[in-house]
């Protein structure tokens, strides 16, 4: 990736150059690289240190000659995550939420980290039309940092669990608020108004390019106006305790995305605004840079069931 | 699978005797029966009538010679879905549950089939043991059927749900109930007390060998003593309406498992009871076999979240 000059580098394209001066044959230059490189980047961050050294060396020798301009790309998703999961966070979101939603904090919120987990089939990428979800209407978009994991974490301690995290992306968790009302009521976490779009990317920063991780500037824009602008600091939970919590009893996965929840002032729910078919949502990061995704059109003559009669 | 013989057949080294007596070369033989059975079962579902075909060819006429007793097998989980969904249907499990827990259901859950989602990455098999989870005292098993999906479903209609379906197997969702309190009060569906063990298996039964399925008998039995009887009629949700909107918006794959959700008396909880380590767990489910499983040993000294301070 060179953000600066607008170009991808096709990894590779440019290792299988690299090992081609080096004396492979073509055929074994292209294992050798697709081993390194596969399709799956949970499947590249999984082969650790080779997989960055790599990179680096092909990149800084052959980037020049295996990279083309961002126009006319398709983005996949920066990730593909096994699952999803979505912390809540910061402090300044939670009381803003609840105020709006004339609700108290469940006193729960103080005892252990919350947080959902959401359908990996439904990520998106950078540029990515947002299904807008049957029955929905009041959309938002979350505006959070995607925390990604770089080894498998089984039981760790927030002492252990920063040495397991990769990078960080951009994470938009879109939510059709209306739906959620509903799903919050049953209490086995949200459905259908999660699963339709999580946007991650445009690309992810390796860890080693912060110095810190509390004072990331954020912010968000709807067809180019700003809605939202903080940073991630004043978290209930750090992040090394959100990935040591998730990996209790858990297995969590090189490439699997942790949300950090979303930022003060990051939805849309929280100046009680929402989304239109159409609108551009751009979440900008500092250290990262944008994600940007338009809503879809709503959609006609979707099934949905019919509700039940009380049994009770 | 010999269930009445007590016996496994080995697909692939069957398929590999089959392919050499067709004159196939052995290592022609072992690519070819690699493909259609491929270490993973959904993998294997993934490729439909030719998985079927062959592995009813394979166990007919070489079962015998590619077969062994169950004495001595470490059984994997009959299946490995992509992600655990888990739907909430029988009416006298939710009476019963709500009645237990002093609740009233929520008028929620007549509007659209609840379900929750649970790590993959935490399912069991037959005979495994349970891990029990760090700081859970009151544990639990819950009574399902796991519906295992043949076909990717994505916005499919209840009448054409049941050709998504591929099998039956027995599901349970072992649940932490003391951490669920609190995971409930959250409201972002269960963590800690459902990600630490879905059991699946022993095997899974193909759907063709179901005349009905709102007629499974179902058991649960305690070290040898029956906890709760029952079968799979009453659902709020029919399995045609859950497995339709599971897919709206998401993308359900060949291979993975839809909790039926628990039967009446289904749960130890609705009798005021609970486990104990070592206790041995078996639920027996009519036209599929037995899924037996022990629990573990409580963890001692794991890292868990301080409790924060109110802030609003």
């Amino acid at each position: 990736m060179l953000p600066e000059q607008s170009r991808v580098v096709d990894l590779r394209a440019a290792e299988v150059l690299r090992q081609q001066a080096r004396g492979a044959s073509r055929e074994a230059a292209l294992r050798f690289a697709s081993a390194v490189f596969p399709e799956s980047m949970s499947a590249a961050i999984a082969l650790g240190e080779q997989f960055l050294e790599t990179a680096n060396e092909a990149a800084t020798r052959y980037g020049d000659d295996a990279s083309c301009p961002f126009e006319g790309l398709q983005w996949a998703a920066a990730c593909d995550p096994s699952i999803v999961r979505d912390g809540l966070t910061f402090v300044k979101h939670i009381r803003q939420f609840h105020e709006r939603m004339k609700l108290t904090p469940a006193p729960a919120l103080l005892q252990v980290p919350g947080y959902f987990k959401g359908s990996p089939w439904t990520v998106i990428g950078h540029e990515a039309e947002v299904p807008w979800p049957a029955r929905a209407e009041k959309m938002d978009y979350e505006l959070e940092i995607g925390w990604v994991i770089g080894r498998t974490a089984h039981d760790i301690t927030p002492e252990t669990a920063r040495s397991h995290l990769f990078g960080v992306t951009i994470f938009n968790d879109f939510s059709a608020r209306d739906l959620q009302a509903n799903e919050f009521a049953i209490g086995m976490g949200p459905t259908k108004s999660k699963d339709f779009a999580y946007g991650i990317g445009p690309w992810i920063t390796t860890i080693d390019e912060f110095s810190r991780l509390d004072r990331i500037r954020m912010a968000v824009r709807v067809n180019g106006e700003t809605w939202g602008e903080g940073d991630t600091s004043e978290m209930l939970w750090s992040i090394d305790e959100l990935i040591a919590y998730v990996s209790l009893g858990d297995h969590v996965q090189p490439g699997d995305v942790i949300g950090s929840g979303t930022m003060g002032n990051g939805s849309a729910l929280e100046l009680g605004r929402s989304l239109n078919p159409g609108d551009v949502v751009e979440l900008e990061v500092s250290g990262v840079g944008v994600l940007r995704n338009r809503m879809g059109q709503r959609q006609q003559g979707t099934w949905w069931p019919t509700a039940r009669k009380p049994f009770m």
